[in-house]
């Protein structure tokens, strides 16, 4: 069967799904280009139909990708050009769009880890782009599980699966209220970090090496009070500009490597080796748009 | 005088200085919002004209602001609500719009420090919004001037003022070719690090208190043979995840935040007050978005 109509009801459900009422409705997330779907499958991420339209494909592993995807469980779908489009959330579709179940998962799914947990709690956070780049922090810098507080975003947006680069589909992420995030991090004895620009210690004062969850607050009105009030230390980063702030992605990504940066140096963990590709020079290979 | 018509010749002015052709034939830049307008005021970047809108005003101190622009040389235009839609180039205008004479310098515009040299270099950069963020990061992180080798991006596009919060209107940022900048830096006896995730040694392993320079590479390609083959050293992040790299912004300000790091603990530089106010919590706080 290969989809050719704009009529196709297949398609209209794929493009009712961007809403996020309808995505909700139906648990289900939206899978978009090569990586999105190759970091799902290297992760067991469940994902039941897959769309494609080899004449938009731009590298040469898509058909690998697909029988991979198909032993799993995915359905294969072809989709002509025009219909394609119609589906694709991209200004520069790949040819792949696959359909997931959304995760939700509970605080109870922190994976206990050889070292000392290392969380990331961020609360209310508004902008999926923020989102996302903090996912792709995360787990670049080690992180067990980021812990996701009344969130003002939908964890299941396609532009936090893009920003994450897929991270999204292989980092647990629990979702919960900021109490009883609260709660689960004194119950376990983790140290709870606030960061704020008004903190009077530096985050790098700090011995990182123990349990420890490294909290963040909403773009606009930053941490609550419950954070603010009850959290074992408040930290913030040297601002030595002209600016007095930072985005709080790049804040949280900061932060992060400080944790790790200690860890590593007191021998807690080991690095994995530099990519191995002589040509990678790039940090941004694989970004969403220069894929 | 108040502009009323869409057929203003001004109006029709600064839409067409949205174009990058138009923008760099006139040596023209967009200062939109009152952040990037107050962080050149505070810097003392010449603004010759400013389109004000009272009508859109989200804030209490535009008056304040136009007045200290005035009295720097602004000439002040009012612009009917209808006109300034127009003129805009935000989904959100604050009614207020300046233009402003683009900058140009050169490596003997980098300024000398008490400190030893700290500067960051990036070749051929291609996106506004992670130029933007390299420019926040930098000027966060101390650095004393932001190298722009071989751009394929504009400096002055209005993405980047946005990203960079305004921080394009205080740091000093040479404009030349990677073999200049490279020769400056041999001349001045600066090391030279070259960061690609395949290189062995971690950044963090390194002494970055003498006089250093980050380089950094494009988002497809990374790093040109010149500093591949002949900087003094390259180094790489820990990446401790699925995920096999960063975006090339991010991984710059983990890189300048540990030269930093660094400098400050070896009792070289003094960190500032944290911001004064306790409601201060947010580190977004000032972001484009959310000002």
């Amino acid at each position: 069967m290969v989809i050719t109509s704009l009529q196709n009801p297949k398609l209209k459900q794929v493009v009712k799904w961007r809403d996020r009422r309808d995505r909700d409705r139906d648990q289900v997330v939206l899978l978009e280009g090569y990586r999105a779907l190759s970091r799902a499958l290297a992760a067991g991420f469940g994902v039941h139909e897959v769309f494609y339209c080899p004449e938009l494909y731009v590298g040469t592993h898509e058909g690998q990708l697909l029988a991979a995807l198909a032993s799993r469980g995915a359905q294969l779908i072809q989709v002509a050009p025009v219909p394609f489009a119609k589906m694709t959330y991209r200004d520069r579709p790949e040819g792949l769009l696959g359909i997931g179940h959304q995760i939700h998962r509970t605080l109870a799914d922190i994976p206990r880890k050889d070292t000392p947990p290392f969380l990331l709690v961020a609360e209310q956070i508004e902008k999926p782009g923020n989102l996302g780049t903090m996912l792709r922090s995360a787990d670049a810098a080690g992180v067990d599980a980021l812990v996701l507080c009344d969130p003002r975003t939908d964890l299941w947006n396609p532009n936090v699966v893009r920003a994450s680069t897929g991270v999204l589909f292989s980092m647990p992420i629990p979702e919960c209220t900021s109490r009883q995030a609260f709660k689960y991090l004194k119950d376990n004895h983790i140290q709870i970090l606030a960061t704020t620009p008004h903190a009077e210690k530096l985050f790098t004062e700090v011995d990182l090496t123990g349990p420890v969850a490294m909290v963040v607050g909403s773009e606009q009105v930053g941490l609550s009070s419950l954070w603010m009030d009850h959290a074992d230390l408040q930290v913030r980063l040297p601002m030595m500009g002209a600016a007095d702030s930072l985005n709080v992605a790049t804040a949280t990504t900061i932060s992060l490597y400080e944790v790790l940066r200690q860890r590593l140096a007191a021998g807690m963990m080991t690095v994995p080796p530099p990519a191995p590709d002589e040509h990678n020079r790039a940090y941004d290979r694989d970004d969403d748009e220069s894929f």
